[in-house]
């Protein structure tokens, strides 16, 4: 099913090459302002073609709200978005109408069911993930009427590594064109991601997020720990291979004694001296910063012939035509804010409903 | 809410020290021979007191079914299973009645409902995922219809890793304490476990589970992720910190260009060079080897002395009482296969509505 | 939440002003053929403007589909359907923006959510429903694979009643504007709310729905029901009051020796003598007709001088403007039979996990 | 699936003659005060035994909580409800075990299953909606917290039809062994039954439902709309052939000016001078009171031989053996207030995320 989410739920629809892509989003609370610019603006970061290191496919990506708003405000019923495709080459796609992309989902999806939308890959075209940017700026909108604040930034290109979060200032992840808020770092990643373009070829990376000012009490106890509906939505994201959240993978080398997050009042609050927790102890929310990285693998199309099979089980030679990224983090990180933003909509308004 | 699933779905219950917890199973499907041998050998794998590396709390872990069985089959309707509780020492948890220990869920719990059940960490108890391998057993049974198995080991203790699964005999995963089939890094992961036991600490792991012979076509395209289901399956497990499959956060440095898995025909078979796909293209198996790791920290109860508050957020100093875990790998093991097993027998039933 | 239905699941949006109505069918088996045609043929039968007896708003309702198909057939994605809102005149509605119509949505959607969208009864207008038939129709589609048929017809106009469904050639229904197959009776029906119209007042009425050679054991044993899934779908249409099945209301007064349908052999068949169960026994399909009626009450909008109160709780009068039916129930035909339908579709798709 | 709601959701599972019935509550509140001796007394008014009227089998219908309770109250996990199955007379059922019996679920079961629990009719028995009764109770009492009231009682056995609940004291429901408020009536119902019961045969009934001082505000738009989800509910209740509400289906012959129910004043509030629309608008509460009517069949087991067919298509005589209600409506009663209950108390939590 393309939902996600639970009171605060969408639905998308929508592929690469069909005459357009959008969602349903259901469950927002009604007197909401849904500011439309801000939209825009984070679907612009999405939007292919805003950089040299990124595809230059151009698609403007305008949204059209159909239902669900008045007067600028939600009015409790469904918001419905609608982004029409407009810059397509379908011919791009012509040479793999019958043969199947090296790690792509046109083998899987031909299984599956028995056809496909071989145009773009169809829906399982990163451009589904546009929908889920423009449901992800409401639910921002939501969370900003509680203080909390949902931030991504690339960390790592390749093998070049930002430094900590809590060195940086995210206010400056918009600054340079890969979304690294390290000037330096980001000069290094942009060189990186040019040259392997010059090779016909790709590279993976990983995203941080970061949410600041979490309310206490996120999150539910056993399957829908805060952690794990973020890392469902996360994983959910197309070539995504990895989540971790606190200290992540690296926690397994840590002693419990170094590990664990002392508590201390300051004033009325209850704080953790560290944070190895990532915000989240027992699925539940702190209220300190929750933080996580997802890894992207580098991107299936290259300029470059690959062997492969056709539908007919015979080898073949398949190469990237069309407009492709060379690496896929600078684009992802407004998605991997949009899919936070949802989860933590989510669990704001599922919290609601905790005591009597 | 605490249920898991689509059309092979479970809701789990209890609490750590309550009288009993348990899970019912639905939609299981109806003539499925319920083996309750298999499903007592399999909480016998996760229940505590095996070894000298576990806990040594004793809990028989003996289960019932209340429903849904006629003849040792499955009638279609619910199947409920209760497994009461045994060795409870209330008593050793009245020490943190009203402190909250570092890196539990006690804190959360408190701020979340108001009240909670302090007694051996309540619903954040592990206990509970003694209802998730029951539940996964009847799930595994399900799957070896379609022959597909799902197995998990221990990769890694501390520093101490074991060699790649490809190069492992999964069938000795059992020969020792510490559940890594490799004799040689389980000799060392038990010592370290045993040395750090002694040192009144504890050591974080992984698990990795492999799932062999798919069906080609599991997994929806968009949110539900074969990947992502089983990545939100495995973060909902006590204490886990992250989730990787195929290439994982290490495909991020390698290039698309060896990173994509070429597809060859094996007669009628369709299969792939290499696996860094970890057996999903765009959310779906592709027939290969399923595999994953889970990052687990370590176990938050340290049989020393910590700096804390109390519920009135004065500081505190808390210590473990009664009976823990110096590593929670091993006895995970089965957890992992519980609830990846849980994942697939859900993708197995909804792909049967794929196509007309 | 505004989806219906498990695995075949529509999520509806849109109000009766916006810029258009629409739907997102979720799980629609891959391959079915779309038949567009056909699609328009079922939102015809509930278009505004048919008639005499109907509102003389003119709809053309055509629909767009934006996603999910290629080649004419379903591709397992979603597929979404737009209907754009053309013939709307707004200001029909300035005079209720701050009163309350009685028997309306206006005084519950102001209370529930702090403010509402009053062109044309916004999200409560029944026009929602046309994305139900759309979505309804492609259900159809679904079961005419399996030789389900889906029909409904006006059995009931004030006190003017059908012969029994039995008694009744079904393929007549769209012989008459009323849309019941019985020509006298339909004479009279017509005649009678043509009347009623000039009395500037409405009147109710009752819709039958009859499914024929459903596949034996649809329906889930507790809370699904068939016939309860049926009754919620019903219940949900706009202005209906009422929903039985097989015997009915009529049933309570029969005795168990009289109401019990015996089985008998029918060659390779078990079929019932009678059919009180209308259908359905223990919430699941035996094979025979199944039937049962829906009651609308009559349309709130009457062009009369009512007392009602406006949002500043003062007494105000209201008048019906713009253009409205004087009886629902010629236009509900095709909204029943789509609701039918989706059940149905759905309902078939579950049954198939119900057995390994 | 074996689930009820949504925020406030129950899973039931067991079979009347396994080892035991009960019920999973997910999503109580936290803080809520569970009196399980008002539990108790719910199961009481249910559980069989009561009089001569229903059937002399006997079962304590006691309960035990399993999870979810501290120091009698609600902490916010699921709370697991056991009801032990007692006086078990299989042998009763074996001459059973290869025929189908007229209008009960035997015949649907085997052919949907491909197997069944013949004892007492496995999961179709009436016996599982005790877990629904001790659900409600706790429903019950969180309706309680908002002074929601839930009645029910029995308006009509036979063709003996009570005044309208407006003009009874439903605080005597409980004074005579029909449930009937009326004295006189209640006479005439229980010689009703009485004389169908010594004539081997059995009757059907009325339950009406009565909820009064409902939050304005309570129900979804489209598909769950109040009335839309109660008569789902009701519908889901074994031997339920009908709902309606308000007017229900006499509503049809009313014209639209005599029924609409026109608004006015009473100091701060709203209210409306007559309700037809039983207490909903546009699927939505108004705050009036809330009234529907549910029609229960005879019961299909008869002390009679009765033609049926075995499981071999052969024809057979079946006569039922065992202890039966002779008309279930005063059995009945408490069920359709928890299932009412279950209903409003979701409908409470949804309603807290309406607004920003």
């Amino acid at each position: 099913m393309n939902s996600f989410g639970n009171q605060f739920r969408i639905t998308t629809f929508g592929e690469s090459h069909g005459a357009a892509i959008g969602v349903i989003v259901d469950g927002c609370p009604a007197g909401l302002e849904i500011d439309e610019d801000f939209i825009q603006l984070e679907l612009n970061r999405r939007k292919p073609g805003q950089s040299k290191i990124t595809t230059q496919r151009k698609e403007a990506d305008q949204f059209k709200i159909l239902s669900g708003t008045i007067n600028g405000k939600a009015t409790g019923t469904p918001i419905a978005i609608v982004i029409e495709n407009e810059d397509q080459r379908s011919k791009d796609y012509s040479h793999i109408e019958h043969v199947f992309r090296p790690s792509h989902a046109d083998y899987t999806y031909q299984v599956k069911y028995g056809l496909r939308d071989h145009r773009g890959g169809g829906r399982s075209s990163a451009r589904e993930t546009a929908a889920r940017v423009a449901a992800g700026a409401i639910a921002k909108l939501l969370l900003m009427q509680h203080d909390i604040t949902v931030q991504a930034y690339v960390s790592q290109v390749g093998n070049i590594v930002a430094p900590d979060y809590k060195r940086l200032d995210l206010t400056k992840t918009e600054d340079n064109i890969v979304r690294c808020p390290d000037a330096a770092t980001a000069e290094k990643m942009i060189a990186l991601i040019d040259s392997i373009r010059l090779q016909r070829d790709t590279i993976g990376g990983i995203v941080t997020g970061v949410i600041t000012n979490p309310v206490v009490g996120l999150g539910e106890p056993v399957f829908d720990k805060l952690h794990a509906t973020l890392g469902y939505a996360m994983l959910g994201i197309n070539a995504v291979k990895g989540f971790e959240y606190g200290s992540g993978f690296s926690g397994v080398t840590i002693k419990g004694s170094e590990h664990n997050d002392a508590f201390y009042a300051d004033g009325e609050k209850i704080k953790t001296k560290t944070n190895h927790s990532g915000g989240v102890q027992g699925g539940i929310s702190n209220g300190e910063d929750i933080y996580f990285n997802v890894a992207f693998k580098p991107v299936a199309t290259i300029m470059q012939d690959q062997e492969t099979v056709n539908d007919q089980g015979e080898a073949a030679i398949v190469s990237g035509k069309g407009r492709h990224d060379p690496c896929v983090v600078p684009r992802a990180v407004p998605i991997v804010e949009a899919m936070a933003a949802l989860v933590m909509a989510d669990m704001v308004l599922l919290a609601r409903t905790n005591k009597i």
